[in-house]
């Protein structure tokens, strides 16, 4: 007899990384895939900056090699500090956790805030984990809508009329995955007012890609909104090009002491999981006090491939795209899918996998509401495999809408 | 208003990281403590060996700094079949997952099995985060009785009694955290026996210190018991002394696909976290075909603590303990606490510390029903340091029992 498995964990679903059996299976075979499915940095030509290495095996030396403080090194501790007060997030060191990635980061707030029943407005297309960790307690992720004709902003009406009495959390993630929408201030500060104006919810702001923008930083949600309480996330991940080495952290900018509890709760679940990597976390400190030289260099590469991308999508007749204004995602759109044979975005990703080897993540894993009838590509690859990508996108749709 | 929490997340403890607030607090006034209460040997004289730091290196060097794969890096999926293989244990590698470290093994495997109302049979005394996470998805943890003048050895008719229509796993730490006990053979036999006969659950087997043990190594249970479905966790924070780093693993012994929801469960929350700290995991995998000989170094070092903390102990009068047979935890009795004016071993934990300087963990923080009346000390540290912890709390017994 089968022991039978809790369905909320049979019910978790993560486009980005189920694609890839199908991708394994034709290399096996022999076949030479591009991959446009993945954000790390590293799989393409960016390195982790030297001094950062550098900084891990200094832990190493300096034996680090134990358990760290449940909350984070303390040295890690205050960089965090010192970086998000000089964006405006008035935080001090009791308010950070550090964390296992942005994915434990959301994780422990989404485990200590949501009862069954409770409701979360999160951005829709979304970061797959936003939907996992709330499902994962019993509680509704409620995507609310995103303008695409407008670079896929926030629509403020559409936040409105989804927000209700067991609203408990709004999700901001600026600059988006998967769209790379960049939010203006003015957006983060009404959405922020309708928080308020409910009274009993609180914002998360996934600040990730902050610095990775083609035009200003993405502003502090809590510096944006200092009357709502905020829970921040950050991390090595994508600025720093370390990806692999699952550090993060979430900050509490609370107002009047609403997020006692949850913050109680919170580390209540970081104590019990002990600590984040101890040598790592060493190096996240040197890296947040260190020179910034590469995230120039890395942005001037991807502008670049962004307006290759840009230019040779929307050239593809019946793909159009939007210009991002962060991160290193687009999120194009099928004109006319079910027309041209594509029941759904899954098997038009399949289908251009398998004929064309090029391997993207189907839009509707980001959320059907929001997401279907598109597919999200990274543009971390050189120009020349982004060129190789985009005409044998071209020359599939070609074959089918000809 | 405050936002309110999951009670869930609030309920959890973790006496172990909790008593280390109060020790802080007397450090600061200037005070040195004696620290028997965190299961770290990086915090005393051991060291991670130097072939084990040089793989992190490697790693480093190597380009591993982007993600790996979710359920581990191919050359450590492969290291841990091969010794698990070795000690009888016939798993593959598709029934491996590696994880931030034990917890979130046992995290996973909650996570991915149990349902409101379901039952967890675990060892009593326990280590928290069997109970804590246990909890946080509402299925009870279910304490079985361990028979203390018998070092410490589960009592099989007592996990008979609590086995019931609801219980869907048994849990084994062996050696065992928090008393050090050794279990035999056939006591892991009887109780895989217990749950062959219900049908219904599977074993779960916390292996993390099966080498550290004073005779033969700790049997792996998954060959003891074949004809049952076990996960077994191990990982290298003990053996391989590098707790800090945060790599474990879980592998699914399974019979007749009994396990394959759970499995799918598992595998889902694998791919919604990313991976573990991949420069780590190549480093685990040097270790696990690495020489050994920092373990026998380990070993002998640990018996002279163990021998002069047995005999140091029971020469207190007021404070029996057993001899363990592997690990560095022992958990002594405090005789008629009551009749000395502690209503709680919790106060004598605090009493301990304020009047004598010594850091224990008090024995109800690992489970009321079978801990309270005892405390934890870890036998660490070097003779010399353990000599003096041992006749201060000589004095502090005379004192209070005089």
């Amino acid at each position: 007899m089968k022991v039978p498995a809790n369905p909320n964990a049979l019910d978790i679903e993560y486009a980005i990384r189920d694609v890839v059996l199908p991708a394994n299976r034709l290399e096996r075979q022999g076949h030479r895939i591009i991959k446009l499915n993945i954000g790390d940095p590293n799989k393409y030509d960016f390195d982790t900056p030297r001094f950062i290495k550098d900084a891990v095996k200094e832990g190493l030396e300096e034996d680090l090699n134990g358990y760290a403080p449940s909350p984070g090194l303390p040295g890690l501790l205050s960089e965090i500090v010192r970086d998000e007060n000089s964006r405006g997030n008035a935080i001090a060191e009791e308010d950070v956790t550090v964390t296992h990635g942005v994915t434990e980061a959301l994780q422990l707030i989404f485990y200590a805030s949501l009862s069954p029943g409770d409701e979360v407005l999160i951005p829709g297309p979304s970061y797959p984990p936003y939907i996992t960790y709330c499902k994962m307690v019993g509680a509704r992720p409620i995507p609310y809508g995103c303008i695409e004709d407008e670079g896929w902003i926030p629509d403020i009406d559409d936040i409105r009329r989804r927000m209700g009495p067991r609203t408990k959390a709004v999700c901001i993630i600026n600059p988006n995955n998967p769209t790379g929408a960049l939010y203006p201030e003015s957006v983060i500060r009404s959405i922020g007012d309708l928080v308020a104006e409910q009274g009993k919810s609180f914002l998360i702001s996934d600040e990730i890609y902050d610095l990775m923008s083609f035009s200003d930083p993405a502003p502090s949600t809590a510096r944006v909104c200092p009357d709502v309480p905020t829970i921040t996330m950050n991390g090595i991940s994508k600025i720093y090009l370390a990806p692999g080495w699952r550090i993060g952290y979430l900050s509490i900018r609370d107002v009047d002491e609403r997020l006692s509890e949850i913050r109680d709760g919170i580390e209540r679940q970081a104590r019990a999981r002990l600590c984040v990597n101890s040598i790592c976390q060493h190096a996240y400190a040197r890296a947040l006090s260190g020179p910034r030289d590469h995230i120039s260099d890395t942005m001037s590469r991807l502008r670049r491939r962004r307006d290759l991308s840009f230019r040779m999508l929307n050239e593809i007749e019946g793909i159009s795209v939007q210009n991002p204004g962060g991160a290193f995602y687009m999120f194009p759109r099928i004109d006319g899918m079910a027309q041209e044979g594509w029941n759904t975005d899954k098997e038009f990703v399949l289908d251009l996998l398998n004929e064309e080897k090029v391997l993207t993540v189907f839009g509707s894993g980001f959320g059907e509401e929001h997401g279907s009838g598109h597919f999200r590509i990274v543009i971390l690859p050189t120009e020349e495999m982004l060129q190789e990508a985009f005409e044998r996108m071209g020359n599939f749709m070609r074959r089918h809408t000809g």
